[in-house]
C-alpha cells in the first residue's frame, strides 16, 4: 500500500496549525481527523432516516427497459435532491430514460467534479430471490451466513454495521446517491463547505448498456462542462478496502441461438437423425474459449494494450486476496490457474452467463428441442473497439460452418443452410484507462487518503464495466472511479445487496473527498 | 413393403367362400373385409361418444410423480372396464403407480395375447403450452398448420379426420386404451368374437422410467400368464402407414450438474478469474458426443449387438421418409449426414435433451452461475446394459479431471476439488429386439396384413424406448410393439397431440388384428 505522501503530511499538519493559531472552526481550517470524525457523528445520529430514505428509493422498480417505472425514480430523486436546495434537472434524450442532472456551486473559481452513479438495475429474475428484489429487506447478516430479517431502526437507534440491505440496486448503483446526500446533509449540518463546485449526474439505463448516452452527452453538453469526473459505481476491494479505479472494462452482450428442427421431437424416435441444437450450441461455444478462459477466436488479442509501467506498479499496491476469496467462494482453483485477480481482470473476457434450451432435473423430458440459446457477456479491455470484436466473432462463427443471421431464420433459409446461428448484439462500449500520474487521478487519490486518513488501493482497471467509453469521446473529461459497495454484493444476481458499513464509510469518504479535493487539486497541479 | 403372402390370400378367400356357402353372418366366417368394413360403420357412428370418452380420460393428470393424480387414472380406466363388463383389478407394487389388469377370456384352449398401453405421461412445462396439457383441446388441423379451436363433434356428428386432440398423453399412450376399447365396442355390436383371449396390462409410471416393474411383474406372474405380448405405443411410419416393430432401444436419463463459486458473481469483477460453471459444462459435454453425434466416450461402442440379416432385411421393408421429414421439419441436412433415419436409430444415442445456467435473453445478466446443469436423454441398443453405460460415462468425466459425486457436493468437496460433476442417474432399462422370424411376431404381421388388406412396415427397431425389458427379464414372452400415433403428434413435448384418423385407423387395425390374430398363429405356427 502506499502511503501518505511526506508532503501531504506536512501540509495537513500546517493547516491543522493554521485552524489552532486563529482559533477558528470554519471548514477551510478543520483538520482532516476532525472532518471524518463530524461526518462520522452525524452518521451516528441519523442511520435510522438515511436507512429510511435508501429503503423508500429501493421500492421503485428500476429496469430501464421498462419506461413507465424507470421515471418515477428520477422523479424520486428530483424530490431527494430539491429537499436539500439543490438545483436540479431532468436530461432528456430520445429514447433513453432521463437522466438526473443536479449542481451545487460553492464558487466560480472553483474547479468543477461531476459525481456519476445510475440508478437504474440490472433485469431480475424473481423466483431466485429470497426476498423480491423491490421489497427492500434489512437482515441482521449476510444470507450466505444465515442472516435474518430484521426491522429498519428507529430514529436515534443504531444498527449492527454487519447488516445487509437485499434489494435489487442496493448496491449497484443506488447506494452511492444516498451516500452522497447524506455526506452533503452532514458537511451542511457541520457547517462545511465543499473544497469544488459539484455537479451530480445521474444515469437511468447504465444496465442496459447507455446506448444513447453519446446522443445525451452531445445534447447537455454544455450543462456538463466540468474538470473530472468521478464514477461513484463497483465494489471496494475484496479485502473491505476503499480503492480508487483508474479504468473500467468494456462490455458487449451477445446472444446466440441455434436451430434444429422447427418443431420440438421426440429424442426416441429421432435422436441421431435430428440436429441436436443443445449439442450444435454446446460445439460452437466451446470452440471460442478453453477452460482457462482464454479466448479462441482467431486474432482476438491482436488490439489488447499492454499494460504500462505505471500501471504494472499500480497492480503491484493492490493486496492479494486469492486465498480468502477461494474460501469464501468454496474454490479450490481460480480459472487460467492462479494468477493475481486484479491482473486476469485487466485481460479480455468472454463470459458464458446464460445457457437454456429444453428442461433439466424435474422439467427434462426425453426432447430433441428445436433451438438453444446462450447469453454471452464480454469484456473488452483498451483497445479493443466493440465493432472489432463483432467482426472476429461473426468471422468466426462462419468459420466454424454456421450462416449468420440477425433475427430468426425463415423457413427456406432453415432448409438451405444446415448451421444457423441468430447473433444478437447487445449495444456495447469500449473499455477506458486513465494514466494513474494524471493530476486529476492524483488529486482524487490523495484527496481520498486525507478524507480516510490512510493510503488507498489503486487499480489501474476494474473488471466491471461502466459506459465511461462515450464520457471519454464526447466530453474528454479525466476520469476515475470511486467505488463504496461490499465486494461480496451478488452485484447483477439474485439477492443483491449492500453491507450497511459500507454505506457509512461512502459517507466519510465522499464528504471527505468533497472537502479535501480541491485543497489537493490546488496543491498538485 | 411385404405383399400378402399368396398362402394368407388363399386363406381369406377360402374363408369368405365358406361364409358365403353356409349362408352364416358369425364372426369366424366373416371376411377380413367385412370386418373392417363393421369396425369401420361402428366408428363412423360413433365418433362423437370415441372422443368424449377421449377427452374426458385426458382431463386427467397424469404424472407418474404425483401419486394423488395419478391413481385417479387407474380409477378411472377400471370404470371404463367396467362399463363394458370386463373384469378387471388395480396391481400394486410399493413405491409405484397402480398398474389396471383387465381380463376377457373367449375360450380356454385359445392363445392368449396381453396388450399393453401406459397411461401415464411426460412432465410438462406448462409455459410452453398453447393451450393447458391437461385441458384437452379439438383443434380443425395441427397447429402447426394454422388449427383452430373446434368443438367436439355432437352425437351423430361426424369430424374432419384431419382435427388433431391437443392434450399430454394424446398420443403417448392414452390413446390406444381407448381405441382398443372402442374396437371391442364395435366387435361387440357387430357380434364378432376376438380369435384370443386377451389381458390388459396398463402402466402407470412409463415416463417415469418403469422402475418398479420387474418387481410388479414378479408379484403378479401368474395373472400375467400368457403367449405373447403387444405394445401398443410410439406412431406409425412417417409416411402415416402401419407399422410394426420387433424391438425398442433402451433409455437412461442423466442429469449432470457442475459447479463454480457458491455464489453468483459479477461477471465483470470476476470475469476471467472465477471458474464459470457454463463454459465447464460446455467443454465436458463437448467431449463425449460429437457434432455427428457419435459417441465419443472411450469403449461405449463395444457392446454394440450387430444387425442380423433378418434385421437388414425388414429395415429394407421401410419406406424412405427423409426427404419428406427434412421439408416438414425445416432441416437442411439430417445429423450425421444422409443416413436412412430407421438404421440411424439402431445406433445407441446421447441426446443433450436440456441445458441450463444463468439466464439468456432478456433475462441475460452479466452475471457468473454457480452452476449450471444439463439432461441428458441416452438411448441403448442391444446388448448395452445400463450398468455398463454408466460406468463408462462416469470413467470419461474422471478422465476429463472431474471428481464424481451423486449429490451437491458440501463445501469441503469444492475446496477440495476444482471440477466436481453431480451425477444423477435415472431409472433405466435395456433395449429388446425379438426377431422377425418369431412365430408370434409372424402371426401378428399377418393378422395385421389381414386387419388392413395390404401389408405393413416392419421396423427392426423403435428409435423410441420401451420399458420391456423387465417384461422379458422376468416373463420371458414374445414382444412385439404396434404404434398408432401420428408421427408428428410432439410426443414428450408442449402441445402433444393426436391426428383424429390415427385413432379411427387404430380402431380397425386393433379390431381386426383381435379378429384375425388367433387365425393367423394357427396357420403359421
Amino acid at each position: 500500500m502506499r502511503r501518505l505522501t511526506p508532503l501531504l503530511g506536512r501540509l495537513a499538519l500546517a493547516g491543522l496549525l493554521v485552524s489552532i493559531a486563529l482559533g477558528r472552526a470554519d471548514a477551510q481550517a478543520r483538520s482532516d481527523d476532525e472532518v471524518r470524525q463530524l461526518l462520522r457523528a452525524y452518521r451516528e445520529q441519523h442511520e435510522a432516516s438515511i436507512l429510511r430514505e435508501f429503503t423508500e428509493f429501493l421500492a421503485l422498480r428500476n429496469l430501464a427497459s421498462d419506461s413507465a417505472t424507470i421515471r418515477q425514480n428520477a422523479y424520486a430523486i428530483v424530490a431527494m435532491l430539491a429537499k436539500r436546495g439543490i438545483e436540479s434537472r431532468l436530461l432528456e434524450s430520445p429514447g433513453s430514460p432521463p437522466a438526473v442532472w443536479g449542481e451545487l456551486t460553492i464558487s466560480p473559481t472553483a474547479r468543477t467534479v461531476i459525481l456519476y452513479a445510475h440508478y437504474d438495475g440490472q433485469p431480475v429474475d424473481t423466483a431466485r430471490w429470497v426476498t423480491q428484489p423491490w421489497r427492500p429487506t434489512l437482515r441482521s447478516r449476510a444470507l450466505f451466513d444465515g442472516g435474518k430479517e430484521i426491522p429498519l431502526p428507529r430514529d436515534g437507534e443504531r444498527i449492527d454495521p454487519e447488516a445487509r440491505i437485499y434489494a435489487r440496486s442496493a448496491s449497484d448503483d443506488k447506494a452511492p446517491i444516498v451516500a452522497v446526500l447524506s455526506a452533503l446533509d452532514a458537511l451542511r449540518a457541520a457547517h462545511i463547505q465543499p473544497s469544488v463546485n459539484l455537479k451530480l449526474f445521474l444515469d437511468g439505463e447504465e444496465e442496459a448498456g447507455s446506448s444513447h448516452m453519446a446522443a445525451m452527452l452531445t445534447a447537455h453538453k454544455d450543462l456538463l462542462a466540468s474538470d473530472g469526473w468521478l464514477f461513484l459505481d463497483g465494489p471496494v476491494h475484496q479485502s473491505r478496502q476503499a480503492q480508487i479505479v483508474y479504468g473500467v472494462r468494456g462490455d458487449m452482450g451477445l446472444n446466440l441461438t441455434v436451430y434444429g428442427s422447427k418443431r420440438p421431437l421426440h429424442s426416441g424416435h429421432y435422436g441421431n437423425w435430428a440436429p441436436n441444437p443443445i449439442a450444435m450450441l454446446v460445439h460452437l461455444l466451446a470452440s471460442m474459449r478453453d477452460a482457462s478462459g482464454h479466448i479462441t477466436i482467431a486474432g482476438y488479442y491482436d488490439n489488447v494494450r499492454p499494460l504500462s509501467d505505471a500501471e504494472r506498479r499500480a497492480f503491484a499496491s493492490v493486496p492479494p486476496v486469492e486465498q480468502q476469496l477461494k474460501a469464501e467462494l468454496g474454490l479450490a482453483e481460480a480459472e487460467g490457474g492462479d494468477g493475481a485477480l486484479a491482473e486476469r481482470l485487466a485481460l479480455p473476457a468472454f463470459n458464458m452467463s446464460g445457457i437454456a434450451g429444453g428442461g433439466v432435473g424435474a422439467k427434462g423430458s426425453n426432447t430433441i428441442v428445436s433451438e438453444a440459446k446462450a447469453f454471452v457477456d464480454l469484456r473488452l479491455v483498451p483497445d479493443q473497439q466493440p465493432e472489432g470484436v463483432k467482426r472476429l466473432i461473426e468471422a468466426h462463427l462462419e468459420r466454424m460452418g454456421y450462416h449468420v443471421v440477425h433475427e430468426a431464420p425463415d423457413s427456406l433459409t432453415r432448409r438451405r443452410f444446415s448451421r444457423i446461428v441468430n447473433v444478437e448484439w447487445g449495444d456495447g462500449y469500449a473499455a477506458v484507462r486513465v494514466s494513474p500520474d494524471h493530476p486529476f487521478a492524483r488529486a482524487v487519490t490523495h484527496g481520498l487518503e486525507a478524507a480516510l486518513g490512510h493510503s488507498v488501493i489503486q487499480v489501474p482497471t476494474l473488471g466491471g464495466s461502466l459506459p465511461l467509453a462515450p464520457f471519454e469521446a464526447v466530453l474528454h473529461p479525466p476520469l476515475v472511479v470511486l467505488p463504496m459497495a461490499n465486494h461480496d454484493n451478488n452485484q447483477h444476481a439474485e439477492n443483491e445487496n449492500l453491507r450497511v458499513q459500507n454505506m457509512w464509510d461512502a459517507i466519510e469518504m465522499f464528504g471527505g473527498l468533497i472537502v479535501h479535493l480541491g485543497r489537493e487539486w490546488t496543491a498538485h497541479p
